[in-house]
């Protein structure tokens, strides 16, 4: 498989990726209310008008606009309020020249009115006590159509309300329960299986003995897997052995949507991981290596429109290498346009951050709020070291053909 | 309660709020691996040290670094290659001078090695075949520790690796497990009631009828409630009516530690929640009235330690609002010591954005990617209309003194 040892830079390797991806052809119907961060599986469009009826969005009077026609302060309108419009009831009541009805905020307008004085604007003559009819002098001129919510103003009937491959958020939730949707067609959450490999690496319940480190990768990946919407599935550890390393790879892409293996670090281990992923299926290996700082040598295949992922052992590069690929592909399983957009913020960068030209770096940072701004402190450190990440808030990016960046550069830290 | 009907900025009644509310004083402990987005309960120091051993971060030779002094291309040094280090493995071998030893990434260096030559550095005397001993070229000097992680680079024993009140991320998770922390004692999840009011409100299974509308508050409160890490719980809907709403509030209050009420949006059932709030226990309403648009009617306020919000029954106004002031109690319960930032992006503003100065406005806005780079396009809508909160990705913040934007601002979209 060596032929494939080229080296592309992130943007390229990821779109390669997801060509050979296809998206999960099973979606399912779930109540609503418990479809947030799932991604709509088809178009959806509003069953009727919302709202249906024309609304106040005031505590007020329901007029005709016409009877306030030139009213103000000095000249205020008279009108004859006729009655009270109950919430949740229907207005009726037929308003002639010269009347009003009291409604309040969200309640039904009469037919035969078009718009609504607030009450602030008003005043009730000959006092605040009894009941209907009564007077109002009305002390400003309302326009057709103020202060009421027509039918259909939020939604039109048959309008598409979400497009296919949205990823449901809470206000969607409410958009598609205001009309009735209380179920929806969303793609099934992916299965993510997760095998570990390296003869060194024993699970995190274990006391490694000399040379042994515990298994973090698995669990790192099965956070982020989560956090994408995924289903991750924990595999275990698997011996540096080719014939064991295949049987688990197979057993394990025969369960899921999506395979995950953190290889063990060294060169052998990295070599037998390609060889087994050629020998999944194909296109099988799609490349190995990416232009990245850290996580040069990541392993990137599909296995019939499955993706198929060889991380580095390293901790740090396992995340981040996850993150480019991995997350971008669990999205794709579901079919989502776009995934939702990284939180960034702007920092001063507290030291220089020395780079390559042709790589894209990656370096952890630490945010600090001080009384000059915002700051981006780096986070040094080999990438076979957790706590670099542990302590720190966020991405930096040195771009592609960036020799580096510089001590009060203002730079972007890509938040967690 | 009409004494409490002060107006106050966002930031100092948020202040005010959480001056009110008890962290949860009950932990639980709970699997590391199930942990994420929990907050960590106590601070949690390091067991021991990582690396226990001194690992090679790269593949290639351990050797003494004084043997390789002065190598160079065409100066190089001669090495003797006594073994190779396994895997998981102790290193057992002990180095003489002029003697390495073949190690892998992650491998465990001899005591008597104190730098690591990577194999690209090196060139083999006599070709590939053969075992060991054989003999090797050092083409460039290493210096001590160089490619070597030394034991506790990563965390020494006894030191502080998270503090209370961190919000747990993957690499979190990862790094406890590292140091065999397969349990963590968090928070426990803050249950949330919801109570919806309103005459005018059926569940969304209902079909309305004239002047009636469907539950949606309760729902998009519920995934706000999630995001933060609480557990809603959904108790339907109650009608307009003092001693129901009461005996629903208390009812809802002694099982959860937080209440949220989706007040009705007229002025007489916004004023019959202050009463009910006034009733539920001290010191019951902090404030009514909050200095921003949409939501200024949010009634505030905090029983025995537990947050109880009456919000806006518009429903952007009661997402604006429980993002506001809902989702930071959340975290304060939960003992966080700070919230997980919100993603921000800068974008140029599409069309003017009119405010008034002493109110802080949030404008909902749908972002455009363009040429001339990110757009943000303010979707207007009354705040009645949950549309205008799915059509857009994010919040303009038109701060408190500012009689507006500009058409051409450049301005930050908080990202849902």
């Amino acid at each position: 498989m060596t032929e494939f040892f080229n080296v592309l830079p992130p943007d390229e390797a990821r779109a390669l990726l997801l060509r050979h991806v296809r998206s999960l052809a099973d979606p399912e119907v779930i109540a609503t209310e418990s479809a947030l961060g799932r991604v709509t599986a088809t178009a959806l469009l509003a069953p009727q008008s919302l709202p249906t009826f024309r609304r106040s969005t005031m505590d007020g009077y329901a007029v005709r606009a016409a009877d306030t026609h030139g009213a103000g302060e000095s000249l205020p309108a008279f009108l004859q309020v006729v009655g009270e419009v109950g919430m949740g009831r229907a207005a009726g009541m037929a308003l002639r020249p010269g009347e009003a009805a009291l409604v309040h905020t969200g309640g039904m307008i009469p037919d035969t009115a078009d718009a609504v004085v607030q009450v602030e604007h008003t005043q009730r003559v000959g006092g605040p006590a009894g009941g209907f009819p009564h007077e109002i002098e009305v002390l400003r001129a309302v326009a057709v159509g103020q202060n009421v919510i027509q039918v259909g103003e939020d939604v039109a009937p048959g309008a598409i309300i979400l497009p296919a491959g949205h990823v449901l958020r809470p206000q969607d939730l409410g958009g598609l329960l205001a009309l009735g949707l209380t179920e929806a067609p969303v793609a099934r959450r992916p299965r993510v299986a997760i095998l570990a490999t390296g003869d060194e690496v024993v699970p995190p319940s274990a006391a490694p003995g000399p040379g042994q480190i515990r298994d973090i990768n698995s669990y790192t990946v099965a956070g982020q897997v989560i956090q994408a919407g995924g289903i991750p599935q924990v595999r275990g550890i698997v011996p540096d052995d080719f014939a064991a390393l295949r049987a688990a790879a197979v057993a394990a892409l025969a369960e899921s949507d999506m395979l995950v293996m953190s290889a063990g670090s060294s060169v052998s281990v990295r070599d037998m991981t390609v060889r087994v992923i050629g020998e999944l299926g194909a296109p099988g290996v799609l490349l190995h290596g990416v232009a990245t700082r850290p996580g040069k040598p990541t392993i990137v295949g599909a296995v019939d429109g499955r993706p198929v992922l060889g991380l580095p052992g390293n901790p740090v590069s396992a995340m981040i290498q996850f993150d480019m690929f991995g997350v971008p592909a669990i999205y794709h399983l579901q079919g989502a346009a776009a995934m939702p957009r990284h939180g960034r913020v702007w920092a001063r960068l507290t030291q220089n951050v020395p780079s390559e030209s042709g790589r894209e770096d990656y370096v952890p940072a630490r945010l600090e709020e001080t009384d000059a701004g915002l700051l981006a402190v780096p986070v040094f450190g080999k990438s076979n070291l957790i706590y670099t990440l542990v302590q720190a808030d966020g991405l930096i990016k040195v771009p592609l053909n960036r020799g580096g960046l510089l001590a009060g550069d203002l730079v972007e830290v890509r938040l967690f």
